[in-house]
Order: C-alpha cells, then structure tokens, then sequence
C-alpha cells in the first residue's frame, strides 16, 4: 500500500491552520486570533532501495519538483525504471500555497513510511495518515463521510417556515426551489429553534441562495426561511463527519444517566472529526484548554489516537515558539500535560520521540519566564487564564505553579521514557513544588490561597483542585482542601464547565462518588430536560428561555455543542465503572467499581488494543478483558483478570 | 489613492518563494534547494481616524476575516458608515493558501502607508507597492506588461522549423494550427539556434501542443518544432516584462563598447523584474552574490529602488534564521554590506529601519560562528563558497574573514545612520581585520594566503581582490597586492565572470584602466561577436561551437542571459565615466572621468533624485548634474558643479 507523505508534522499544521480560520460570524469570516506556522514550502523525500530486480515506479506530487534516482533527474507524474542494485531516491516538492507532498506507486519502490523527509535544515521519518492511501486524494483537502439528513419537522409560520433536522449537523444545506415565483431564499441557521428565527441576530444566516448558491458548511440544527411557505422549498442536510468506530457502550436502569453518555458521545463526535475543537458553531478552533479535556474523553470512548496527536501536533506549530499556545500561558503548560496523557493512553513511544524536541522547546520557553524561586509569572502580552471566575493573578499565581510543577515531572516521564539527557532538569518539579507550598500554602486557612504577594489571601478553588487532581499534596491537605475548599459554599462556585471538569474530577479523586454523580444527574440532565441534542458550552439552571443562548455578550454567543460538555463520559468511565492505567498504554490497568447507583449496567470501555466488558445484575459485577494486564479492586481486595476470563465480584 | 497593504516585507518573502520555484528543466519543475520562508498566514491591520464628517469606507482582502470599528465588527466587502470622531479601525485577514492583505475604497478611510499591521507578535507599518494600487489587482500574482513578438526569421529545414524571434523572449508562446492534418507540435526552446533543434537534449520542451495547451512562461529566443513544414503553424511570442525607464545612455564613437553597454541593459533589464535573479533560463534564482553585483548595474543604469528592496527582503526572510542564505556562509555575509550598499546609494533611512533588525539577527547569527581569533569558520552543512576555483579552504580561509570584516564595518555605519546601539559590535571590524593581516598576509609573498592553518601558503586572487575591492589594505600592501597578485601571471586566473566583476573592480580601484578596458572590448565583445544578444553566465574565447553552451556537465547547462554578463554597465559608469557617490544617498557625489580611450562620448547616469550628463567632443569633457553636491575630479584638480551649470574640462 501507498500512502500520501509529507513533512511529519506538517499535514497537521497546515490543516489545524485551515480548521482555525473555518470560524464564521454572521457572514465574518473569524481567523484565530494569534500567531500560527503553516507547513513548510519546500521539502526533500528520500529513500534507499536494494533491488534484487528492476522496477517501475512513478512519482506523483502536489507541487513542483522533480525525482532523481542516484542523481540523474527525471519528471514528476512519469513511470521510472530502476535497474538491479542498490539506488537511492529522492523527490524535492515545492508548495506555492499548500503542504508538499508525494504518492508513489509501484510495486517495490512506493510511499511507505519508510521514508524519509527533509526541510533543508534537518531530516525524520516522513509524516503520513492511514486516511491518505489513495493517488486520486490531495492532503490539502480534509476528507469527510456524507450524510443525507431531511428535516424532521417542518413548522410553517406566518412569516416564514421552520425546520427542525432533530440532530445537530455540521455540514451544508442544498435548497430546492418548488415554486417558480420564488427566485431566492434566506437561510437562517439555528442550534437552537429560538436562534433559528431570530432573522435579524442569528449568528449564520446566508441570503439570496439559489439552487446554483455555494452554501458553506455550517454547524445547526434548525433552519429558518423567512417568507416562503412550506412548499416552496425543499431542504437537504448533508451532514459530514469523519468516520470512526465507537468503541464504549454504556447502558444502565438509569435512563438518564444512558442519555447523559449517549448525548456526551454525541456531543465529543460533533467536535472530534479531524481535531479536537471546542464547538462545531463555534469557535471551531483548536484550544489546548479544551483539547486537553477532551482526549479524556476520547480515552473513555472513541480511544481515537490519531486524533489526539494531530491536535497536540497542531497546537504547537514548528519548533520556535513565538508565543503561548493560544496566547495562554496555562495552556502551553497544559499541553505539555497532554503529551504525557498521551503516552499514558497509548504507550506510543513513537509520537514521543516525534514531539519530544517540541516539547523541550516548550519547557525551555517556560522556564524563560520563572524568577529566581522559580516561580511562572505574567509577562506583558501573556495570558494567564487558568479561568473566568475571579482569581487574585497579582504578581504570580498559585494554580500555575501547581500545573507547572505537573508539567516538569511530565517532561521529565516523558524524556526517560525514550532514553533522553533530562539530567538538567532534575530536581524542578519538587524544588517549585517546595516553594509553591512554603509560599502559597496557608495553615490557617487550610488550603492554597491564589497570591503571597498582593497579601489579600484570596481562596479560589482553582489551584487546590489542580493540587488534588495531580496529587501533588499529602493525604492531610488533601482532607484539608476538601473541608476548606471544595465542600465549602464560601469559597465562589466554579461556574464554567471548564473548570468543573477539573472540580468533577478532584472530587472523584476524594472519594465524593455519590456529589458527583447527583451533579451528573442534575447539571447534564437539566440539559436534556431543555431539549439538548448536544451537550453546552455553559449551562445555568436559573437561565429561563432565550437566556440559555447568550454568552461572550451575544444573544446566541453559546456553542450548544461544546467539547467540553462530554466530560460524563470520562466521569462515569474513570470513577464509577472505575477503569485506568497504572502503566503506560495499558500494559496494567486498574478496575475499582463504584457502581452502588445502579442496578443494572452494561457498560464496555476500550483499552489500548482491546476492551473491558463490565456488567452488574442481581447485586453482581462481572468483569472482562480482551487483554492481560488488568487488576481489580473491589471491597478492599485485589483480582486478577486474565485475558477473556470473567471475573465475578459480589 | 489607495494600495493594497501587507505584512511589511511579506509580499516580497511570498513572490520570491514562487520565483524560487519557478524554475524548470526538461520537464522537471525545480525548486530551489534550502530553506524559505513564506509569509505570516494571519495579520491584523490596524490605524485611527479623527473624523471630522461622518464617512463610508469598504475593506476587501484577499483571505477570510473581519472589519472592526472601535471594536464592533463587520462584514467585509460592504460599505460600513463610520460617524464623526475618534475611531479605531482594525481588519483581520487570515490567508491559507498565500498573501493576507487588504484594500480599503473610501474618501478618508482607505489603505495608505499609514497604516499599521501586526502578526500578533509585533506591529509594524504596513508594506505596499506603487505597483499595487488597484481593486483589481491581487498581490497574490506578479503583474508583467506584455509585448507581442513575431520571429524575425523562420527557417525550414528537412524535418521542422526554427523560429528566431531575434531577441531573448521571456514569456509565453501562442500556437495556431494552419493544417488541420496537424493535431499537436512540439515545442522545443533555446536560447540558441543550436539548443532549440537539439530536439532530444533542449532545456525546455513541451509536446503535443495544441492552440488551447496551457503553455508555461519559459525564457529563449529561438523556437524550434520539428516535423512540420513552414506554412503549418503560425507562433506569437508574448514577452513579459517589468515596465521601468532606462534611466542611463551610453554612446560612444567605439561601436563595440556601445554595443557592449545596449546589450548589458538588456541582459540587465531581463534579469530584475520583480527580483534580481541570475539568469532568465535557469537558475531564475534569487541568489544573495549575484544579487549584490546586479545592483551596482542597477546603480548606473535604471536606478530602480524597489527590486534592490524586493530582493534584499526575499533572499533574507523573517527574523529567525534557520540556514545561510542559499546555503553560502559568504552570500549571507555579502547580504550585509549589500544593505549598506543600497543606503549608500539611496539614503533610504526608513528601509534601513525596516531591515535593520533582520540585518542585527544576521551580524549575531555570523557571530555564533567565530572563534576566540574573530575568525569565521564554515559549520557541517554549511557552504563557504567564495568562488568555484580552487581555494585553499581548510579550517578557515582569508576571503571569508575580509568579506566578515566589511560585513561588521556595513552594520556599525547603518547602525549609526538609524540611532540604533551598536555599542557592542564596537572595534569588531578592526580587530577581525587585524588579526587577519596578522595571520594571513605574508611578507614573503607579499600577499594574502588563503589558509595559515595548512601550511599550504596557496594563494588565489581572491581574498587580495577583496581587500582591495574594500580599501582593507594600506597604499603599501595595495601595491604589493597588484604586483604579486593581479598582474601575476603565476597565480591561477579568475575564470567565473562572478569573481571577475569583483577582479575588474579591483583593477579599476588601483588604477588600472586600460587594462580593464581591454578586456571590456575582448571579453565582452566576443560574446557579440558569437552573436551574443544577451550576455552570458560563461565566456571561454576557446571554446567552439556547441562547446559555449554547456556548464555543470550539462550540455545546455549555461545560461546565455546572465545578470552578472552585464557588469560593463557598472565598470564603465563607476571608472570611466567615474561616477560615484560619496555622501549616502548621492547628498555628495564624485565624478573623475577617464575617458581617454573615446573621442566622442555622449552618457547620462543616474543619480538619486536626478542625473549626470557627460559627454565628450572635440577634445572638451561636458559634464551638467541636475542636483547640486557634485564634484569633478580631473586632472589632479577639484570643479564644483552646481545643479544644470556645465562644467567644461580641457
């Protein structure tokens, strides 16, 4: 088989660069608004071959360039013969306004990975997708599966007519006009029937479109045309979608939790096709905030690899760092998290030694920006985020310590775990763990306070829950922050789903089994209770009507499919059905069941390279795995699980 | 009047990308082999207006993105009304696939030099072009004004016809068909009569041609198609070039020099539309040597700022360096002191602002490569050229360290013109230089050697021709240079016509002018005598026949319109005429005529903001100046001469 190469790396960033200018705003079109590297223009393929007979081979490439076989040259797109012995290949492809890249057919010399590629300045392992296999596609196009999708209620109006397509689509509408009076229509898209009808505020509306009309692709489920009836027109969806197994099912007596887990699959899909984006409305950008959640999600249900990387990989860039990933300083740190998540997911020692440079680079950069106790402050221009809600960032803030001291001992798993000299790093992440608690940490108060230096002792509840989820303090101040922290209703609520991603997670990490599942039930359920297909970008219960829609200041500023709204899944996967590693791509995991709620449950969750099978009835568990390595904890005691041997508990 | 805006410098960096690719052989696309960079993908344009009506503006661009008045966003492409007062007006462009930029239609809003851009790292004022100033136009395309040309000459011969178009044609070639037993022809290119009917081994060809055939822009002067009878097929060339004014004349009573200078201006006019490129066939490169000798002919014949500016921006790319430009350790040092060059010539302070940050990154990045001594040494992959004669290379080699001293000394004197610090490059130039005399000049040889570290003592022409060429050497040693060196018969002969302007110059500068006149008429004037049209990269007087075009094992290898050809244009203005200046920018400028070999003479030169008229008869040398600053060395006697007052000498 062949496949379409290119630059490692470069298909990525190329692409993430296309999928971050893809945002639109009542008729704007909205780039990303920070720096971004394209790929590189003009690269250099090669190959050796030892050929026990001659062969045929030709070159085909998206650019210009030619082929040269032992120095003598020849074109591009015409069959070579190579005779007996050994040869060495090289292709060089410039790009005027696109990625380079090549396809070779032949029956010994083709575009297999074991290429290799160079940008003139240093040479690896040519890039390549098991989606790109065939001469007639062009890695500069991201390839979708199509879906017809017609509307499932159709709701004239006086002023116009309504149709409701009863899923979310992120794709283009073709418009047939019926009636020959009617010379061109305005679409307006909704999420939302509200957004839909709204002519005037809703945030796509495309006006004048005929049959001939290029429609763009949009993310709705409503659309609404005004002054037509409902003959006039016929709709079609196309809904596009990147194709992909999904590899969990979770089924329990509780008909709302299924639906929680079906709509977070739902809504992790819509946002999941070729990157991890926050929202298919919007901003349809890459963020590594959100990415980072999202492959939790990911873990717990698609266990999508491929997609995990490309996200990492286009976040970054090339190698110099012009500035933080998303102008956010806890992000680039975050993403530093996530290629460790990676390799605690997948074992891909691979795409780790691919993106340890990168990752240098990044923790080199950070470190540019520490004082001399070590400690990550602001620079003009910087963006701190860590969150919305109000923290006290004066000078340096504790919650980016805490994820900086996470990123270090990252960096450094990572870098041991492909034989790299990380001795210069030694000893970072406990000495700013140190100085983090001697400086942030106040025993009266029990708990991390947001800022030493403004002196206003500020309790946010951000960087104590960061100290739990990376467990970077004793069970004592873990029991501390608990009390102090999270159980206390003076300290300000978390508000964005963002962050409540976190909290969730800390709280299962305490032990808080039953509050969380209860805000489950509630939070992900008052959703549904609103009609949600998808699951939001925010959700406030209090919120009644059109007040569901705003946000960022804008009427219909809320994305009502939001990565981030998924998290159920990585929840009741990771705490209630109980599943982890406890070794790098799965060579052990763990399973310890908190499944008490529930009567019945039929749950399946991939591992690397396999699945574990959970089913509780009649008081029992039974638990199964298509691969060794697992162990269960239950009631205190440890099981075994071999590969496809059921284990009973109860 | 408005201009479509870009990223400073980034319409130069994207369009010399593409003539970087633009080269062809025998089929074969060939893009040149380092590393470019192409331009920022996303900008945001920005500037404020105290608006004393209310007012109507439209922004369009090339890309997707926004208007945003004080923050409130619009479409682009519509008509936004912006009220009375103070407003600050941003658009954003992202552009996947080649140049973001805009252009504003309005009254008082509209896109002007006072804009600004930035690439969210930095904000700079915005690039534009006196090129680019139409709604119609698009930046993403290079405009050429187009001229038909017939053959001036059609030969039938046994099996085909050549076309001779009697001048170098660069663009495209019409076909019609006239006998419809005929369905296609082959198209086969030369630059001369012989290349062309080599059917099998011609630098371009293009089969099955037909009158709809999309046929590429290609440089010759001669077409032939074999298989065809003469009243078969009819051929329009479209020659493509850059419209400017010849800014210079040259007309002598020696014919052949005139002739040497007409054809010099043409081989020069090919070869710098857009940018300085080496030849019209092949490279069609931009490269940093040849570069720096074709503006000293752009200095005495068209005077065209821009292409030096375009040039200069496209060979260095953005900030970060990532290898030296095209490769060559000496290009990138030539680079520099090409800047002090164009300033020289100029006395452009604000594109010496806008290069001077690239030119620092470059001093720094040249620096890296030194030892304890100064010295520069060539890394792995890196590339001290100098020439392709035989120099003695090992460890570090004379030329490089002269060519670094001149390098320093360019900086530190732009540096000064700016304001900017230059404090710590201070006494670098005289220290580097006099360790190099220390370490290579030999008292016994009375001349620079190539390399104290072999012990070879080898010496090549070339670091002497450089130490004079820069007035690094004492009158003593200048001597010493001329008798031991260049007049030394021993020492291997330069035998590229790049080291040869540099060999010329330095003749000229010691005084030598009969000589270099000689070889003017010889050299030169044997290319016309092979009937030369345009002049070449190559010119062995031995050579016979096909022999003159062959170069780099490649039977039509050479290039027959080469920029370097047309250094007459510079040695006769600069040392016969004398023309120079001697304050930046022509403030103050020199003319020491040595004309002693014409009779008659009748030459205008340009200088900036004017021009010098000289013109010998009877004995008396004429000479006018349309700007004031000139001074007449002649004779042993200093003549002022005031703007449009003759000043007459004899």
């Amino acid at each position: 088989m062949s496949y379409w190469l290119w630059y490692p790396g470069d298909f990525e960033i190329h692409q993430g660069m296309i999928q971050n200018f893809s945002r639109e705003e009542r008729g704007m079109g909205w780039p990303a608004y920070w720096y971004m590297d394209d790929c590189y223009c003009n690269v250099m393929f090669s190959n050796e071959y030892e050929l026990k007979t001659s062969t045929e081979f030709t070159v085909y490439a998206k650019g210009t360039g030619f082929v040269s076989v032992d120095g003598h040259k020849s074109q591009l797109s015409q069959s070579i013969r190579c005779p007996i012995g050994k040869h060495k290949i090289e292709v060089q492809v410039g790009n005027t306004q696109g990625l380079p890249c090549i396809y070779i057919e032949g029956e010994v010399i083709k575009s297999d990975p074991t290429w290799r590629v160079g940008n003139f300045i240093q040479t690896e392992p040519a890039g390549y997708s098991d989606r790109y296999t065939l001469l007639s596609q062009d890695p500069n196009q991201m390839y979708f599966a199509k879906q017809a999708i017609l509307a499932q209620k159709v709701t004239p109006s006086k002023k116009g007519v309504l149709y409701d397509f009863g899923q979310v689509v992120n794709g283009q509408i073709q418009v047939d006009l019926l009636n020959p009076l009617i010379q061109s229509v305005t679409l307006c898209y909704g999420e939302s029937a509200t957004e839909a009808s709204d002519v005037e505020m809703c945030y796509y509306k495309q006006e004048q479109v005929t049959p001939e009309s290029e429609i763009r692709k949009r993310a709705f489920r409503y659309i609404y045309i005004p002054d037509i009836n409902e003959s006039d027109v016929e709709l079609i969806a196309y809904h596009e979608f990147y194709p992909r197994n999904h590899k969990a099912t979770f089924k329990t007596d509780n008909h709302i939790m299924n639906e929680i887990w079906k709509t977070s699959q739902t809504t992790y899909d819509l946002c999941s096709d070729w990157f991890f984006i926050d929202g298919v409305k919007s901003d349809r950008w890459i963020w590594a905030g959100d990415a980072y959640q999202t492959n939790f999600i990911n873990q717990y249900s698609n266990f999508d690899e491929e997609v995990d990387k490309r996200t990492i990989i286009a976040l970054r860039g090339h190698d110099g760092i012009q500035q933080h990933i998303n102008t956010i300083v806890d992000y680039s740190i975050l993403w530093i998290i996530s290629i460790y998540n990676h390799y605690q997911m997948t074992g891909d020692v691979d795409f780790l030694k691919f993106i340890f440079k990168r990752m240098q680079g990044m923790i080199d950069y950070l470190r540019k920006q520490t004082d001399e106790l070590g400690f990550i402050y602001g620079r003009e221009n910087d963006w701190v985020f860590i969150d919305w809600l109000e923290i006290d960032k004066e000078g340096i803030t504790a919650a980016a310590q805490l994820l900086l001291v996470r990123a270090y001992q990252a960096f450094i798993e990572c870098g041991k775990a492909i034989g790299a000299d990380v001795s210069n790093y030694k000893g970072l992440p406990e000495s700013l763990l140190d100085q983090t608690i001697k400086h942030f940490w106040d025993d009266d108060l029990g708990c991390f306070i947001d800022s030493y230096v403004s002196g206003k002792r500020h309790v946010s509840r951000h960087p104590n829950i960061i100290a739990i989820i990376y467990g970077l303090v004793s069970k004592d101040k873990q029991k501390s922050i608990l009390e102090n922290v999270l159980l206390n209703d003076q300290i300000p609520e978390i508000t964005t789903p963002y962050f409540k991603f976190f909290e969730q997670d800390a709280l299962c990490k305490l032990g808080q089994f039953q509050d969380v599942y209860k805000i489950i039930e509630s939070y992900w359920g008052g959703m549904l209770e609103q009609g949600a297909t998808t699951f939001w970008e925010e959700y406030n219960p209090d919120d009644v009507g059109v007040e569901h829609y705003s946000m960022y200041g804008d009427k219909y500023g809320k994305s009502l499919c939001h990565a981030w709204g998924s998290s159920p899944i990585y929840l009741l996967g990771r705490y209630f059905i109980g599943l982890k590693p406890t070794e790098v791509g799965y060579r052990k995991f763990e399973i310890e069941p908190h499944l008490e709620m529930f009567n019945e449950v039929n749950c399946v969750l991939p591992i690397k390279g396999g699945q574990v099978e959970i089913n509780k009835s009649g008081g029992k568990i039974k638990i199964t795995a298509s691969r060794d390595g697992g162990m269960v904890k239950y009631k205190g005691k440890d099981y075994q699980i071999l590969k496809n041997k059921m284990v009973t508990l109860g």
